[in-house]
C-alpha cells in the first residue's frame, strides 16, 4: 500500500497548492493521499484567514483523503521544529510511505547532502551557527554561512538553498533522519509565485498574495479552486472571517504591557534579551506593525518574533516544548475525511504509535482504549499527550474570539466532529 | 486653615457635581478644596469615559484647588475598600479639616449611628452577614437584613440606607473611625437623578445617564459645564475618548479563556467559586454582556463582577491588597492643581505622613528624599508603595490601549506632569 503524505497550511487552499498535490500523486501513484496542517495559527507565526475545519474541507475537496493537524505547538515553531512535528506525526502513523514537497532548487541530492551533513555534525555546526549568530546574523543567515564554511564551498551554491522551500525541505529530510524512519521523500520544482510573494502574480499566485488581496476586499476567484472560492465565501458570510493578526492588535499589546520579566523567562524561544525587546517595545509601540519593528534587530526574523508572540500568550513552556522537540507529536487529531480517507483511518487505528483522535470529546476514552492494547508499541507520554492537545483547544479559543461577527466567537470548535466528504 | 474634601469620580463631571460642590463650599467655607477622585477605572468597574488628567482638568475649571488620585487598587473596590482608600489619602494629607458628601437620606445622625455600630461590632456584625450571604443574598442584601435584626428595627429604616450615596457614606465615616481621624463629615442632600439612573433627567442627569448619551452620540451640552463639554469634545476629537467597557470585549474574553483557576487562586475577590464562574463563562460567552451574565448570581452585584474582572488583569495579589486595606494609600498622587492649589501643595508637604508624588518620573528620588527626613512621623512602607503605583501605572497603560485613536495608545501616561490651572 502506497501512501503519499504532504506537509501544508493551505491558507489558503490555490492554485498552486492544486498542482504540487496533482504532479505529487503522477510522481508517487498513492493509494491514499493525506496532509498534516496547521491548525488555527501558521507557521508564518500569524492566525489562518479561516479555521481548521473550513482549511480541512478546502484540502477534502480537492484530493486530500484525511487531513490530520499539525499540534500548534509545532506549527508556531521555526522550520526546524515545524518539520519535525509534521513528519513526526507521518512517521507515527505507521502507515506513509511516501512524502513530496516543493522546493526551488528541486535539487533532491544535493539537499539531501546538505541535510545528512546538518544531522550529522549537529554539535559542530551548532558551534559554528552559534559563532556567526553572535556576529549578529539572523538564524537564516547564520545557517547559510556556517554550512558554507562548513562545506568550504563558495557562496553560490549555498544561496541555492536560500528559499523558503528548499530550507523547509532539509528539515524535513532531518526530520526523517532523526525518527529514523523509511518514508521516501521526494520533490517537485516548485511553479508560480514565491512563498512570500505579497502580490498577485497570475493564476499561480501566493497564499501570502491572496490574503493580502482578500484584505483590501480584491476578487480572488481567479488564484483558487472554486470550492475554496465558495467555502471562504461562506465563511467570510457568517462571519468567520478574514481572521488578520491585525485583529489581535491591541489583545497582544495589552499582553505584554501586562507581562513583566519574569512572566517569560520560562517560555520557549525568548533568549537573548528578547523578553526585555518584547515588554519595552509593547510599551512604546502603539500598533502591531510597531511593536514587531521595535522589537527587530538583525538576527531576529519577523515571522520568528510573531510566533513568539503566541508562544508568550499560550504560554508554551520551555520544559514541555523541549520534550515535544525530543518525542514528536503525541497524537493524531483528525480535523476531516472522504468516505476513501476513511478506509486509511481504518488501517491507521491498527499502526498507529501514537492516539489517533477523532472525536475529541472522547478523548481520554481513546486514551484509556489505546492503554489496554498493550501489544502495540506506543510512542507518546501521557502528560505530555495533554499538554499538547490543551495548546490546540486554547489556540481555538482564542482564535474564534477574532471573528468579525461576535456572536461566532464562541469556544470549543476543538469538540466538534470532523469534516466529512463523500468521495 | 479649613480644608474641605470631596471624594469623586467625576466621570464625567456634570452640573451635579458642579451644585454638591457649591453646596459643600457654602457650608464649610474652606480655605481650600481638594477632591480624591478615581484615576483610569471606576468604582462601577468600568473605564473612564476620559482619562484621569482630562477629568482632573475639568474639576480644576470647576472650583477644585487639587486633584489627588485614589490609587486603582481602591478605586476598583467595593464601597468599603473605596472609602478606605479615599479617606485615607486625606487623613494621611494631614491637612484636610472636613469632608462633605452627598446622601439620599441625608439624615447624617441616623448614618452615624449605624456607622459605628457598624464599626464597633464588626465581628459580630460580620457573623451576621454571612449568615445572610449563605442564603444566596448579594453583600447590599445580605448587610440590609443582617442591620435589620442587629437593630432589631424594621424593615422600612433600614431600607432609609439603601441607596449608594449613603452606603458610601457610612462607609466614609466608618474609614473616619477606623483611621481615628479628626476630620469632621457633612452630608448634603443630593439633587437630580438617582447615581444609576439610565437615562437623561433634565439639567441634573446621572453621570451613568451621560455616558450612555454620549455612547449613543447624543448632545449633552446642556448636562455639563461648558469646560466639561469643551473638555471631552476635545478629548474626543483627539481620539483619547469615549473609553467603554464593551472596547475590551475581546481583550477580556480572551484573558479569562486563557486563564487556568490556578491564575485566579491568588487574586483577590475570587472567593466562593467565582474563578471557575469566570472561566466557564468566558469559554461559552461570546461577548460581554453575556460574559458578566453567565457569572452572576443573586449573591454578586455586576458592579463587583465588573470589578473582579480587573482584580484579575492587573493582578490583585491577595496578600498586598490585605496589607493595603489594613494601611491605607501609600502615597498622594497630584494630578492637576491651580495656581491656589499649589499653595496648599507647599503646606501638605510639610504635613503629609506619605509621600505627595507630583511627577512620577522623581518617584524614587522623592523617596529617598521622604525617608532623609526623619522627624516625620510616616506612615507608609516602601514595597507597598511601590505595588499600589505599578497598578496605577499599569492600569493607565491598558487605558490607553482603548483608545478609539491608535496613534493616541502610547504608555507612560503616569509619567506626564501635573495639570497646572491659573487661579
Amino acid at each position: 500500500m502506497k501512501v503519499l503524505g504532504v506537509v501544508v497550511e493551505y491558507n489558503p487552499f490555490h492554485n498552486g497548492h492544486l498542482y504540487h498535490l496533482k504532479s505529487a500523486k503522477k510522481l508517487v501513484k498513492p493509494d491514499f493521499t493525506i496532509a498534516v496542517m496547521s491548525g488555527n495559527f501558521c507557521q508564518r507565526g500569524e492566525p489562518a484567514i479561516v479555521n481548521k475545519f473550513a482549511r480541512a474541507k478546502m484540502a477534502l475537496l480537492n484530493g486530500i483523503d484525511v487531513v490530520l493537524e499539525i499540534p500548534t505547538v509545532y506549527a508556531l515553531q521555526d522550520a526546524g521544529g515545524f518539520a519535525f512535528g509534521s513528519v513526526g506525526l507521518m512517521h507515527k502513523l505507521g502507515l506513509v510511505t511516501d512524502i513530496v514537497f516543493g522546493s526551488e532548487s528541486a535539487d533532491i541530492s544535493f539537499l539531501e547532502k546538505i541535510s545528512k551533513i546538518l544531522y550529522e555534525n549537529s554539535k559542530e555546526f551548532d558551534y559554528l551557527i552559534k559563532r556567526e549568530l553572535k556576529k549578529g546574523l539572523s538564524y537564516p543567515n547564520a545557517r547559510k554561512f556556517a554550512l558554507q564554511k562548513f562545506l568550504k564551498t563558495d557562496l553560490d551554491t549555498i544561496k541555492k538553498l536560500e528559499n523558503s522551500n528548499d530550507i523547509l525541505g532539509i528539515e524535513y529530510i532531518k526530520a526523517i533522519f532523526k525518527y529514523n524512519s523509511n518514508i521516501k521523500y521526494h520533490v517537485i520544482k516548485r511553479v508560480g509565485a514565491k512563498y512570500n510573494e505579497q502580490n498577485l502574480s497570475g493564476k499561480f499566485s501566493s497564499a501570502t498574495a491572496i490574503r493580502n488581496a482578500i484584505k483590501f476586499e480584491k476578487n480572488i476567484k481567479e488564484y483558487v479552486p472554486e470550492s475554496t472560492y465558495l467555502i471562504l465565501k461562506d465563511e467570510f458570510e457568517k462571519g468567520r472571517g478574514p481572521v488578520f493578526l491585525e485583529n489581535l492588535e491591541q489583545f497582544i499589546l495589552s499582553e505584554f504591557r501586562l507581562k513583566a520579566r519574569e512572566n517569560l523567562e520560562n517560555i520557549y524561544g525568548f533568549s537573548e534579551g528578547l523578553d526585555k525587546r518584547f515588554i519595552d517595545s509593547a510599551n512604546i509601540s502603539t500598533n502591531l506593525k510597531e511593536f514587531i519593528e521595535n522589537i527587530k534587530a538583525k538576527r531576529f526574523t519577523f515571522s520568528r518574533i510573531r510566533r513568539l508572540i503566541f508562544h508568550a500568550i499560550f504560554n508554551f513552556e520551555k520544559n514541555y516544548m523541549e520534550f515535544s522537540n525530543k518525542l514528536g507529536p503525541q497524537y493524531a487529531r483528525v480535523l476531516g475525511f472522504t468516505t476513501k480517507g476513511q478506509e486509511f483511518l481504518s488501517y491507521a487505528k491498527k499502526k498507529s504509535t501514537i492516539p489517533i483522535i477523532t472525536n475529541p470529546s472522547l478523548k481520554n476514552k481513546i486514551l484509556k482504549d489505546v492503554l489496554k492494547n498493550s501489544e502495540r508499541k506506543w510512542d507518546f507520554n501521557i502528560s505530555l499527550y495533554n499538554w499538547q492537545f490543551e495548546k490546540d483547544i486554547l489556540a481555538s479559543n482564542i482564535y474564534t474570539l477574532f471573528y468579525p461577527n461576535s456572536s461566532q466567537r464562541k469556544s470549543g470548535m476543538d469538540f466538534r466532529k470532523p469534516i466529512i466528504i463523500e468521495g
